[in-house]
């Protein structure tokens, strides 16, 4: 059995050694760049543990496994454009550092590229392998155009919202999950409860980060406190917030939603401070807790020695106490 | 046998039965508002025609074919946004409808409901088929990109333009007849045959639709006239005028490009002026009568009775003597 860390190595590696030097360099240098920025590589790991329950060969496994890392970038890279978003972990984003044109071109070419590492699977596995892949594919977009019509609407309730992030973000880990299973051999039965753990798992890691984007520490989040907050996103807590907020709460949040000029620290105090007041912190944590336990019974029942599924549990505790 | 106009109302029919009424309709109304802007539906016709070679039975191979043509109108999405075109078959462009991100993300999710269609297809076929249509498709998106830095540049030589509308053009029409071939147990050999029929097929069409841009008929050639002169629109025309013109028409021709304001009408005078001093409507039908004489050389070549490839001789005629 294979630890997540020394699969993360592994998967960094393989990365690593894609050679994207091809020409026009215009369309592959943003590939090579976006791939280079980093980031946890979840999904190809997640593709690989997943196989790593039903067999120890992985070795053809890892091109389709980074398919889904290469997947996921060409969105990030798309939707970097449509947010207008500047910068990607440290680092201007494509178009920053290019220009829009380049990073849609670049955007299309990636996806097909994932494509073409999925592709590499074996024969008996090829069909079932693109019938979920596809089927994931369009639902991220669907997340994406959600996502997206909810920064202009004002009536998002808590379902819609929890749908959004089960498109935009749950889908594709549950997808890494199910086709390291179906790539494993595995039974149809295990395949799809992994696909549900990796659905529950991914709410959780979605809800927790909106959490942690409001009471996190940044040390340890990695990101900016408050950004959410500043830009008015509809998260859970907002949603929350905006339906249980009475009186002079309710009307504090539609001030501070309505406002144009702000002191950022200010705002984020005043809207943390009504998140407390209607004790959303602890609400979201039972909402995260209920996810983690659905997907924890998911995983107890794959039918595979406890010892096996080991690291899949440490897997829920690293992604889901990253406070800790 | 069908003919090419049968198998062109059939596929429309077929298209014009695809259900996007799904949610969210932000993202699934400009795929049947582009799709339902008609045009030509030569690749999936010529996917038929293909297939229709070697079977009579193209049941399964209307999906297949179809999801070529929404490949296409993918990439069309999303060139009028990078070509900020506003117009495409005289409809405002998705871009210009909706607005840039919704045809970002429409075309993603387009280019994953191409790849749906494709693989209904019958799985001895499959691996075979994606391996086809992946490196067509990067293919594309290869073309386009030096298509775009054609633009800013002002030493592109012949060669490099053959090569990109190869690439841009091309290679798509090669695909769909290779597809055909392929989906049709065809052999190898005519699958590969097909393949550069579609191939010099495409270069006779492109650097035809250059030369009609120029000296076509605007009833019969559907766009206006000395669009491309007006663009200085670097095709076969202008690469080898600024090879050619020597002394005065070499002064002229710069400081036609130079202009910024200018009357369009007099421009496409002057310019055109030039091309016929310089012959250069022979030297373009010289290099499009190599093309079709090779295309029509492979098609001899293919191991099927004349009489079964009489359509697709009448496609070459049908799409290269579009004045007649």
């Amino acid at each position: 059995m294979y630890t997540f860390n020394q699969l993360q190595c592994k998967v960094t590696d393989f990365i690593n050694t894609l050679d994207y030097t091809v020409s026009p360099e215009g369309l592959y240098e943003p590939m090579t760049y976006i791939l280079g920025l980093g980031g946890k590589r979840i999904r190809p790991v997640l593709v690989l543990m997943g196989a790593n329950l039903f067999t120890d060969k992985l070795d053809n496994i890892y091109l389709p496994a980074i398919g889904l890392e290469v997947f996921h970038n060409f969105t990030l890279l798309h939707d970097d454009v449509m947010d207008k978003a500047d910068m990607r972990r440290s680092k201007p984003t494509v178009h920053k550092k290019w220009n829009d044109n380049v990073a849609i071109l670049s955007g299309d070419a990636m996806s097909i590229k994932a494509y073409q590492y999925i592709v590499t699977c074996e024969d008996r596995y090829l069909r079932d392998v693109l019938f979920t892949f596809n089927s994931t594919a369009l639902e991220v977009c669907e997340g994406q155009q959600l996502d997206m019509e909810f920064e202009t609407r004002n009536d998002v309730s808590v379902d819609e919202y929890l749908n959004m992030i089960k498109l935009k973000t749950a889908v594709l880990l549950a997808c890494s999950l199910k086709m390291g299973a179906i790539l494993a051999n595995a039974s149809k039965e295990d395949a799809q409860l992994l696909y549900q753990f990796g659905i529950d798992l991914g709410m959780a890691f979605q809800l927790q980060d909106d959490l942690l984007d409001v009471f996190g520490d940044q040390k340890v989040f990695g990101k900016k406190i408050g950004g959410d907050i500043i830009a008015n996103k509809k998260t859970f807590l907002l949603i929350k917030a905006q339906e249980l907020a009475k009186g002079e709460n309710a009307d504090i949040l539609s001030q501070q939603l309505a406002l144009v000029d702000f002191n950022a620290e200010e705002k984020i105090k005043t809207v943390k401070n009504i998140y407390e007041e209607l004790n959303l912190r602890e609400l979201s944590e039972a909402f995260i807790n209920e996810y983690i336990t659905k997907c924890l019974l998911s995983l107890d029942k794959i039918n595979v020695d406890k010892e096996i599924k080991k690291e899949l549990y440490t897997v829920v505790d690293k992604l889901l106490n990253r406070e800790k």
